[in-house]
């Protein structure tokens, strides 16, 4: 008798008619004898519903009401599930991220779990009871709610399959599994079986939204088999683990591409010690992730500094960075709202400077050009004008013979 | 500085205009410099479209996990209301019924309170905060949310006045206080300036939809004063509290009426222990509560079995009951859904004669026959045609010259 965690996202629990299909799943997997412990998010639109009430009665909600309030989405699925699975004749239990033992620090709105005591968990397994655990929130250690920000019920599942010794963790979404690209941009794309932790986190990090990085890394953390498939058919889905990448060595996996970039620069600089501190932390303050950051050796001592942000915080940040930029005596400010990054995944890329070569190449010969690039072990990223990503994704996914398959 | 306890139901919050109206009027009451604590039901119809949601999914949706789902409505206007309250410059917190301290039995759906234990909500307090407590829930000693049934969002708030040692109960609804008469059917009906305890409780008891009788019991227990009043006006509302009847002593204080009664009849069975005992514990094992229950002394050895039930469960207990009625050789099994009650309400009504003659004659001037006569030391109830409540109601009130007002 093993232990599985499943996770389902909202699309798959939408309506009631959808909620009485993925317990028809989850009493699938029960029927084999396994233990089955069950993730699952707000139904549908349910948080933006509730965002949207919030907004109505105040124009900056706080963190803490909001994670109360929008935690009642993830609370109000896992009970009509339960519901679902004993008018089939199953014994089951809801269980909300407080009672499942979900701790976390107090950051509302983001919080990151600190342990998790699964105590309660076991009881009701040993009990017979399939477990249905509210996604996405926690408990501080004074008892007040939280929630655990962009991918947490991913996060919630991958943690409790930690913390349960689970065999796997099953993530079920409205995708077939990992692609070698978006297959809205490429229909040739092909599902992957099986990707290792590190180009799963890359492929996440920058693009592909079937999985958030955060729960890929906790499940690298841990080793925790994931597979993420959909729940509305029967497909094998994509299994992360730590053992593929030594099977596939240096090849490319998968391209991943972003159209969520915008880009800052500013432009002549006098090129002395804490110009990047100064505009770096107080993006941080406002809470704005910087992506990739180039400093340009200038001629003498003038220097250029750009970086990217996501293209929704781009005023915000413009705000920001104009006054320090003018106050260091900088040249100007320029932005480009405009942009996107295409990036290549693979195990060994940075060792094997072909595959770069090959990149810039094909881009070149598209006549795309090039405004950035980063790299990483396993990844090369070319940020780009935005409205060439398309071009970009499908050339590459071409020229690597992804379409090919595994 | 006082400590009061004030509570708004679920038409008061029923939107996010109506949130910012109860808004300012706890910020008024703040500002009087008094501790607040505010007890919110859930908004407008959620409970309604909750357990709607529950019957989409299972046709008998299990008690514990209705509770977890029903619990969330509370919890979502709780949050709105702070944020509300922040919003205008106030400092606030929700609180779900568990964090609040609302430990309860576990008789899902209609749990009781055990105890309160009152440390978060004063901590709360101390820092200055406005507390908003989720109403209608609590939790066990296992940690599961339990719901308080009907009436529950008004026994949340008299509890936490009680546990707080608060100077007074503000329960804010939809109507301007207790009236003499339902003024929807008696235009003169007076709203009474204040009402002892025992009286509201037979009003409520026997009709009066303003309040719950269960929660006026505990203000009782407690000696708490409880003002009910509109959350929509500045009008001063009823006061219920302890002092009342002393003052008004003998006096008919209002006229209730309710027209959700049925009567069963068991005729002609013969008259030996056990008969009772076997109906009326099947119904209790079905949850079907009992109003009035007469026997009459019938001719030797033949008896007749008369008591009444809610109108929605009469076709529920009539099917439970013949079956008993005939293995007793009962005559027959008769029902009447369409009935009605009236009561005269006041202290020391049962002591003084005249009321019930009275009463009596005003109905028999007006053609209306009484099927049944309780009575109880404050209150006397016919039992009438529901079709001739309306009458009976304004003929008792012109005759106790209730308009006249206090």
């Amino acid at each position: 008798m093993a232990l599985i965690v499943q996770k389902y996202g909202g699309s798959s629990v939408a309506d009631a008619e959808k909620i009485k299909n993925v317990a028809q799943r989850i009493a699938q997997a029960k029927d084999k004898g396994d233990q089955v412990v069950v993730v699952v998010s707000a139904m549908g639109d349910t948080t933006d519903e509730l965002i949207k009430l919030a907004y109505q009665v105040s124009k900056q909600p706080d963190n803490r009401e909001l994670d109360v309030l929008l935690s009642t989405g993830e609370i109000v699925s896992s009970t009509l599930l339960t519901m679902a699975l004993e008018a089939m004749g199953y014994e089951a239990i809801s269980l909300s991220g407080a009672q499942a033992g979900i701790r976390t620090d107090a950051v509302y709105s983001q919080a990151r779990i600190v342990e998790v005591d699964p105590e309660r968990i076991i009881r009701e397994l040993d009990k017979g009871n399939i477990v249905i655990v509210a996604g996405f929130q926690g408990v501080t250690e004074e008892m007040n709610i939280t929630t655990l920000g962009r991918g947490g019920s991913d996060t919630t599942a991958v943690a409790l399959a930690a913390s349960l010794g689970a065999e796997i963790c099953q993530i079920y979404t409205d995708v077939e599994g990992v692609y070698t690209a978006d297959p809205r941009l490429v229909p040739e794309a092909q599902r992957l079986s099986e990707i290792g932790y590190e180009e799963m986190m890359e492929l996440a990090s920058y693009g592909a939204r079937v999985m958030h990085p955060r729960a890929v890394e906790l499940g690298e953390l841990f080793n925790i088999p994931i597979l993420v498939a959909s729940s509305f058919t029967q497909s094998s889905g994509t299994l992360i683990y730590g053992g593929a990448s030594m099977e596939v060595r240096n090849k490319v996996r998968g391209i991943a591409h972003d159209l969520n970039v915008a880009k800052i620069a500013v432009v002549g600089v006098p090129d002395r010690p804490g110009i990047a501190a100064a505009i770096f932390e107080s993006l941080a303050k406002a809470g704005i992730s910087v992506d990739t950051i180039v400093q340009n050796a200038g001629l003498g001592k003038i220097t250029d500094l750009t970086f990217t942000v996501a293209r929704s915080q781009l005023s915000k940040a413009i705000r920001l960075v104009r006054p320090i930029a003018e106050s260091m005596g900088a040249k100007k400010c320029v932005s480009d709202s405009k942009l996107g990054t295409v990036s290549l995944i693979g195990p060994g890329m940075q060792n094997t400077p072909g595959y770069a070569a090959r990149m810039f190449r094909v881009l070149s010969e598209k006549d795309i050009n090039i405004q950035l690039i980063t790299t990483s072990e396993i990844r090369i990223t070319c940020i780009i004008s935005g409205d060439r990503v398309k071009d970009a994704v499908r050339a590459l996914h071409q020229a690597f013979e992804l379409e090919r398959g595994e």
